[in-house]
């Protein structure tokens, strides 16, 4: 029996997990994102890469089967299963500058960003280390033009994604907070580690 | 009159860049890519992010007019003229464990990583902080299912891409050396600082 992490809706988590172990992340309710990224934990210097990942899997909708890589190009997790079948990589965490930006939102906001942030923090990782994060059940479509359309997660409750840590990581997971991204609610994200 | 680098094939270049400078980036040959990247030049630890400028943009094709932004959200280039239209923002720059992973290579073979690393190292830019390149003249095409398809570039001999700084920067450029991204065949590639 490994640790549980119910994370409430607009909140995030930062732990540990060793090589080998299976991360399952499940959408309890439907239609709710949740970030995540990590770090080498010998050295928070390797970062989950978006730009390797997609290079190696040779396609933006990453599934079951493909691994996600490091910016050293090494194997941090492989998808194992994966209900869904449809995630992001191409989007960086919701933050207060993208809340403004986008949206116009001057007074605070809860943000992936932050939630991820100060998760990690106490593992050495700091705001600017960040990078480009895997949108687990975000739909981003990409259009012909190459402009993207932001739909529903289609996500029903219950279902999730296993992934399998192929070296020892920091991990940082939120329960997604953008309206848009979520059908423009706010819900809970379940983890657990196997 | 500025700084110009004519870089032959397979190399890179790396210099500071004044706030409102305008980088000019010349396919003389056609059909030859270039990774371009970018750090704040007052704190390195400010990179440029293809998630963000993507996201801003709402587009994975940025052309004249679109922002390229820092992991800050800050401004740190603007595109000014572009006469290609096809950039990628997807890939990372290629590199020698790339070659490795899809191409089988094991020997030597030049990249655009290692020309940007190497050049940007006076600079105190490490291997670790080499983000996700803006690769211009890169022809990189998302089919329906998410899949990706690398096809020539579209650039012939002369075509160009202007950006305007809207920061102090520390640039990184190269002429890529992926044979598949440049029509198996390496070409030089001119920079101008204007």
């Amino acid at each position: 029996m490994g640790e549980r992490y119910h994370l409430e809706p607009q909140t995030g988590a930062g732990f540990t997990l060793e090589r080998g172990r299976l991360l399952k992340i499940t959408d309890p309710r439907g239609e709710q994102v949740s970030d995540l990224t990590a770090f080498a934990r010998e050295d928070t210097s390797e970062w989950l890469s978006s730009g390797r990942s997609i290079d190696y899997a040779n396609t933006i909708y990453l599934t079951a089967g493909h691994v996600l890589y490091s910016n050293r190009s090494r194997p941090m997790f492989t998808i194992v299963e994966d209900t869904v079948g449809r995630h992001d990589f191409l989007l960086t965490p919701c933050s207060p500058e993208m809340f403004k930006l986008l949206y116009g939102v001057e007074d605070y906001h809860p943000s992936c960003f932050e939630n991820l942030w100060r998760n990690l923090a106490p593992f050495g990782v700091t705001p600017d280390m960040i990078p480009t994060t895997f949108n687990v059940f975000m739909n981003v479509v990409v259009l012909p033009t190459g402009e993207l359309r932001i739909d529903p997660p289609p996500s029903r409750p219950g279902d999730h994604i296993l992934l399998r840590a192929e070296m020892d990581l920091i991990v940082g997971v939120t329960a997604c907070s953008a309206e848009k991204s979520n059908n423009y609610s706010f819900k809970p994200i379940d983890v657990e580690v196997l």
